[in-house]
């Protein structure tokens, strides 16, 4: 029982210390343009969900949008951290972040003056004027989440992609 | 005559709130590196040019900057933003968009004290030490831009690439 | 010897100016999770030395950390600048650059309120809860840097993959 739970120990911190990878993985790429009252988070995942990307994430996106609701840095599972919701023009410098079901999204957006602001992305990011956004998809990989206990989220999870699934 | 402004508008709103698509498409890639004294922009205009690139982006932009003019959030096209000129050293934290013949750039810049300012990228993007960039060209897709009488500016359009195009 | 100083000086000058390049080139792309601990910048080094990787990059790259050491603009080979420790929770919303041996990669992490600081990664970015990394590796390119007298830094060199080298 004592030598079982050491077994379980030795076995569990090196899998903790380690990083999950994977790859080599071929490229598909998408390319969006959202337009004025899209948001962005709400498009991305039904563009995902239409086209069935297993492993998709941000290659780049540029735009601005009106709105914006982020949650703060300093956040963990038992002390939810500070959210906020911007009400302004704001152009996007960078969205950063994987897009599976559930999509890890952060995102700096600068203000009137130039200032700015970044989180991560909650929703509620309507796009001003556009939004034109990057998509990469790996071909034989396949992202999805697991409950990590060490830092109460759910966190990726890289597979190879299953090959002999019917009807996809 | 009623009917048919109403069946214009009926048209008219989805096409508006639905977004511009393309892909999958296999992506090329090319990698630049700037040295001292040259402008990000000019240097990348004319690389899509030479190279003949239709559906170029930026994957990831790392280097510093002696200036830069960007032009701040708040713009719209009846009412023009404030646009500034930086004359400092800055480190690009992040270099985004698109890069057709009316390139849309967004950057980031950090300071002396680590404070970034964003914006839209118009020019004057000195590079100060060197700018490593990454370039992603779709393979089979092409951008163009169209003017959009909702936005005011010319925006992205995602086209198949046309492949009967003579000496293309 | 004045007609070799000026040819020395004509052909410097286009040297300098001009930029250098690779590509077109297919790209191959790995997707790594980092846990709770593990140090950003001597993972992926890490990583790039048992995957043999000769030209890569970071396409995205999303996560916290609880740490970070970054060295501020308006550095120059002289005038080495300010290093800055931060000890604090950050959300990371841009890592961009290259990752060869001497990898040069920026940061920009947003905190508590919102607020972005950014600059050049010099270690230390020790994950919070976690981080999630794209890598690209482009398939016919070989980076390295060598020492450029006009930065004082070693700079990127963009060169075709050697194909007849034994064992790789």
């Amino acid at each position: 029982m004592i030598s079982a739970l050491c077994l379980g120990l030795l076995l569990f911190i090196p899998v903790c210390n380690s990083f999950v990878q994977g790859g080599p993985s071929p490229l598909s790429v998408y390319a969006l343009r959202l337009g004025p009252g899209e948001e962005i988070l709400t498009s991305l995942f039904k563009f995902v969900k239409e086209k069935r990307l297993k492993a998709p994430f941000v290659i780049t996106c540029v735009g601005s949008v009106t709105k914006a609701t982020l949650r703060l840095a300093n956040c963990d599972a038992l002390n939810t951290n500070e959210i906020i919701h911007l009400r302004e023009r704001l152009e996007i410098v960078s969205l950063v972040g994987t897009l599976n079901e559930e999509a890890h999204l952060h995102v700096s957006l600068a203000d009137k003056i130039g200032k700015t602001i970044g989180g991560h992305a909650l929703g509620d990011l309507e796009v001003f004027t556009t939004a034109e956004i990057v998509i990469g998809e790996l071909s034989n990989l396949e992202f999805t989440r697991e409950m990590d206990e060490h830092t109460g989220f759910p966190e990726l999870v890289i597979s190879p992609r299953s090959q002999n699934v019917t009807g996809v």
